[in-house]
């Protein structure tokens, strides 16, 4: 069976390097792309530009996205993926350091998923990183195939 | 610390009886409130009719939506919930025991937060309902407290 995909958007490369390492020492059953801008997960999510090879950059299961991004931000990039026939039904899974009221209302109201605070500590990541796992790719189920 | 809220909005009583006793044999932090039909479940979400007393039956941290219900079915309450400024950011976890293509679809269209499919064995309906209540009352941060 072909692993699952995991989309995670965030500008900041620490916090990428981040995730990739507690993943790097769990058994998981996923792959993770990511891309570093808004400009680029909407690059990655319409297979354009460098991500026009769908069968490099198959669309992804889930979408973990940050936020606090300079340019397209983390909201915007919310509203487009879910006023997109077809690409709306991606699970996004907000991914932030934010807990801010304001923060959760509009990506709620905006069709986010689900709403997740990033940890600081590594052991946290790892915890975390593996129930989204459990939940999104194990229980939940997906959307049928996107053409 | 109150408990958290789940609505749990199903027509089918055995259905609804079996979740109960499945979490009757666990140690969970949530209450369930029921609602037998869809009419019920707006009622419900709207605070109206024998619903009316908010003390009582308060807002749900989350709500299990069965799909197959006569006269408005749960398609129907999804699209009535994340159609109203206010509701729409409450998270709705489609609970059913279709896995057809069609409903994923319709269902994710419709801003559904998640879809897991009911299982036959009571052991099993321990194990999700214990998991529902790690990732979305315990991981997850839901929308701000609605007014």
């Amino acid at each position: 069976m072909k692993p699952a995909i995991i989309l995670l958007i965030d500008d900041n490369h620490m916090d990428i390097e981040l995730v990739l390492l507690a993943i790097a020492g769990l058994e998981v059953n996923y792959e993770v792309q990511t891309a570093h801008s808004g400009y680029e997960a909407l690059d990655y999510l319409f297979g354009r530009a460098k991500f026009a090879d769908r069968s490099r950059f198959p669309l992804p299961d889930i979408v973990l996205l940050d936020l606090k991004m300079p340019g397209l931000d983390g909201h915007e990039v919310l509203r487009r993926i879910k006023t997109t026939p077809g690409l709306k039904r991606l699970p996004v899974i907000i991914f932030t350091s934010s807990k801010e009221d304001i923060d959760r209302a509009n990506c709620y109201d905006s069709g986010a998923n689900s709403y997740v605070v990033k940890p600081l500590l590594l052991e946290e990541l790892q915890t975390i990183m593996k129930q989204i796992e459990t939940y999104w790719l194990d229980l939940n189920i997906g959307p049928p195939t996107m053409p």
